[in-house]
């Protein structure tokens, strides 16, 4: 007879092997439920229950600080790109444990965003309060309900990814990326900085993101083909420019945090200012070049990376002839635009990390030193 | 007879093996003529020649946008703690690669500030060029006489380092932090946020720092006694919190350009985001722990890396014997103050990373891939 192994924890995992590849396999849904009565088609506006801000609140905002840790740190990032590119907002990006010494500059006029899978974070909570105590208006995108930094906030975007297991984020960093769009949309909409038409499509961009989720998860296997081959590199680097460097960073982190390979994240044009120094024969160099208005430079520094004998794994839009050509391995994933590349992008990354660690033979769902939700400072 | 190795090429370096250690020991002459003939003692102000700006001009600016690259990146990421907390005006930092390609968001009372050694830089010219574009005011920090971003610029704080050879920036990045000191000076002066008395006591810092450059200069032995411990380390990484986190990722930078070991900076509190997970009994951590108000933060991270087996390598305040007692090797400099430790830490940094890549008998002036000026986009 055939051994069957299958235990509760197994039946919690839905099948899989570690929580971590159920919630990365778990995305498309997340997204869906996190646009899930949010949408107003008719006005290309965004209903957010519990952000309760007004128009008139809403116009008052000079300056936006979003502040967080980690996963959430690099969702920030691209917050940045959304909301100056379609609000024309100045927006800071900080991380917690950084903004909170800093005496920062914070007003009445300063919407504070945090952002928080747990909603527990210390720093991020910290952080938080010293804003509200200087008098900045104040938001937070959670994932867990009535967590502290929800409440303490007041105006919440919740991501309705639910429970995160795995200590590697994954569907609460592509729920972020989701609310933060969705809230750019709203404070556009209410400033006046987007018209009704074009949050008519960027609705439509979003509302098609849960499918093409589902078409990259088919990636599966060809990340686990090109795991394979990498899985003893002792470095790599992610390179990315504009809203994909926040992505590169993130990719970079996956692969640390559960498999311990010494990764980082640099914005494509900064290499020739000092890590291209780094580069030889036994360098993967994970390149984000889809078909974008930085898509030119991102291929000349992609040459730059194999002209000194770095092997290129090269990201790209689906069908790109250009970068499949020379690139030494390449994952194509579907065309969307620009705003909604850096979601699809995500997933083979996580991907990628998943299966250079359960190939390293790593704890995948709960690797060392790490915490799933750091409550200390 | 002894063969005497002499060339007109070893008189250029001054008697140094290297143009970057020549460099490393004009550190203190370079802020000596950085700042002289600046001082306005009496009223603890600064006069800065080539900066044009009226009162009624400093007066109008809102916020301050700092471009530039890889290590004068490193330099504005410090300008923005000196900035907002002695002028309380919103800085924002960003590369020049990523800024030119943001669509960012500019007008009339942005300052935009460029930093370049060089002058050439294409990015950052390109950076400059865009926000002016824009509107914004224009200055930049550079140390070629009329190169092309001062002259674009119109004003200008010139750093007195005289020509750098050696691609591994030192004795420039020094300088650009003492001309983020003096603008700061300069601007608080001006719009009445630093008051004659404060203005003086930072002059007197200031005025210390050379001799105090000449101190830690000594630490040259003992560096290289470490840099032979640790050399063969395939990994490095540089903690720092506040102001002293945009001086670890210059430390790890040098150790990248010159010696090829995969160095990275972070935030000492991010550690345990992700990073924490790569520390095991190989991982070198040089952690910049001087007297601070971070202080004791940062002892506890250092205790995380030293619980997690991390061989810490402490840069700390002379007689310090808190951190002394626990890392397993220290480098000790003197104490000055808050604002100034940056600039004394970076040498001790500057010199591992040389002691390194001589030890390791790599092209020290010109390593591999690497342009001294990159006028290239």
């Amino acid at each position: 007879a055939r051994h069957i192994d299958w235990s509760p924890l197994m039946a919690e995992k839905g099948g899989y092997r570690h929580f971590m590849l159920k919630e990365i396999h778990e995305q498309p849904r997340a997204v869906r439920d996190t646009i899930a009565g949010r949408l107003l088609e008719d006005s290309g506006d965004v209903h957010l229950g519990d952000l309760n801000f007004n128009d008139q609140q809403l116009s008052r905002i000079r300056r936006i600080v979003i502040v967080a840790c980690g996963t959430s740190w690099h969702a920030a990032l691209l917050g940045k790109f959304y909301l100056e590119g379609r609000c024309r907002i100045p927006v800071e990006v900080d991380i917690a444990s950084e903004f909170r010494y800093r005496d920062p500059v914070i007003d009445g006029s300063t919407l504070m965003m945090v952002i928080s899978q747990s909603g527990e974070t210390a720093d991020t909570l910290a952080a938080l309060r010293e804003a509200k105590s200087r008098g900045a208006m104040a938001m937070a995108i959670c994932n867990v309900v009535d967590s502290s930094i929800a409440r303490e906030a007041g105006n919440v975007i919740y991501t309705h990814a639910g429970p995160e297991i795995g200590v590697a984020s994954t569907k609460a960093f592509v729920t972020q990326l989701t609310a933060l769009y969705l809230f750019t949309i709203r404070l556009g909409r209410s400033i006046g900085s987007i018209d009704a038409e074009t949050g008519k499509a960027m609705l439509a961009s979003l509302k098609r993101v849960p499918s093409l989720l589902e078409e990259v998860l088919k990636l599966n296997g060809c990340t686990e083909k090109i795991a394979r081959k990498y899985m003893n590199a002792r470095d790599f680097l992610y390179l990315g420019r504009g809203k994909n460097y926040p992505i590169a960073l993130e990719g970079a982190l996956k692969l640390k945090e559960i498999s311990y390979i010494h990764a980082e994240g640099y914005p494509a044009g900064e290499m020739k200012h000092g890590p291209i120094a780094l580069i030889d024969e036994d360098m993967p160099v994970v390149v984000l070049a889809p078909r974008n208005s930085a898509f030119e430079k991102t291929l000349s520094n992609m040459e730059e990376v194999i002209a000194r004998s770095g092997r290129v794994i090269a990201l790209c839009s689906a069908g790109d002839d250009e970068v499949s050509g020379r690139a030494e391995d390449v994952i194509q994933i579907p065309r969307l635009d620009e705003d909604m590349d850096p979601l699809l992008l995500s997933v083979p990354l996580q991907l990628l990390a998943y299966h250079v660690a359960v190939l390293k033979g790593t704890d995948v769902d709960q690797p060392r030193n790490l915490a799933k939700s750091v409550t200390v400072e």
